[in-house]
């Protein structure tokens, strides 16, 4: 899937280009599309209780964005346990000839404070999400 | 009341300066520490039940504040009915030689999504709020 | 103009919904876009020098954003004095039966630290704005 | 170097936790905070028109923070070459009953849109970097 973002006013800083923290509001912004794409609403999740919170990210900066620039944001699934997520995000500029981030998250299921298992407690998520990670697999 | 805020580097925008949408964000911390300051801890207020939703602001930007820069916000209240309370802000540098900004915020209280009266319905923290509100009022 | 703009998870608080400073981020947003439908782009402005900083804002929080509400925000120009432009924003759902916020916010142009008046310093900008102002000014 | 930070309200999300965008800000303040600590003004590197970027940032959120708890943040350089530098960072709670968030993050310094090199261009600051560095080196 690819999310298409402009860049903000105010999410520059001083230095003139897009802060560094909102690349992870971008890759949020684009991990929720990409939910829904495949009929999975976060909104929907959150309403029956369950939350999916981040674990880990590991991101490199490679290119500045600016404000105004239309950023192309890739997602994959990389792994999928039924416990466990993780995505990989790149994010270009609309031809591909600038890189500006690459990045990896890793993100678990909870409810009602507790780590679960998709596999065992939503079914249906779990086999819309195992058949896009199998389709999808970079080998 | 005083509250003192370092302002952030990333709060910064590509101005060079701190960006005005920030400055709610000041205001907010300056009124949490004030409640606070009077025995009313909000995070206490919320696990009861109780929200204080913003109703109405009003901001006059008055001389940018640049990263680094130390703000003193003083707040005082400047109406309180028992159901609605209004804050009255002032923000300077530590010399008071330089005005930042001069707002106003409205807010009323909500629990179980219905407007409260305080005074009905929370008397204790009714009571403290009229007693700073009649000893700090400016003629 | 009517701007679009879907409300963010990163957006909300622990309230539940879009915390009230990111109303004055959707402001500006449409406030861009808004200039650049009329073909004149803050990035350019920027460019050459020129910024137009915040003045004075005035807020009336109508009806709470949610996660994933899409705002429509209409946008006009209320006043414009060849210095000074205000405008005024009217955020509302798709079929505009909520209204989420009534705002203004007021403007001026600087260049080199000094506020310039856009009917002497730059011609074709002030051209552009008072033929949609006068076009579109509301009795 | 231990910098104190006070979560904020707008700060939460409405999963009821700080937002996991903020923990970059947090750490960015640390590390301005620390070179302040050690001398050097991050404001005034700016004035003389040196900025330093971020390349790479790994995190791990071990523990989510809440509106209202008091953040404890270690800091340490874990490499410097003159060129590229590495922080470490550790988040607890006061008594570090609880670890909130381990993160590393890798910077350079830029001027005039190159990268430079401190050792041949700023002696002095990084004579002041390497001798925190070889004093606080954990073996």
């Amino acid at each position: 899937m690819i999310y298409i973002r402009k860049a903000n006013y105010h999410e520059t800083d001083q230095m003139g280009v897009i802060h560094h923290s909102n690349h992870l509001k971008y890759m949020e912004e684009a991990r929720i599309a990409f939910l829904d794409s495949l009929g999975l609403s976060y909104r929907k999740m959150e309403e029956e209780g369950m939350i999916s919170p981040v674990n880990h990210i590991e991101l490199d900066y490679l290119s500045p964005i600016l404000f105004g620039d239309e950023v192309y944001i890739s997602l994959n699934i990389i792994e999928y346990t039924g416990v466990k997520i993780s995505f990989e995000y790149t994010m270009t500029d609309k031809d591909n000839t600038k890189t500006y981030l690459k990045a990896k998250s890793k993100h678990c299921f909870v409810k009602n404070n507790k780590i679960i298992s998709l596999k065992r407690e939503y079914l249906d998520i779990h086999n819309t999400i195992t058949e896009y990670y199998e389709a999808n697999k970079t080998l």
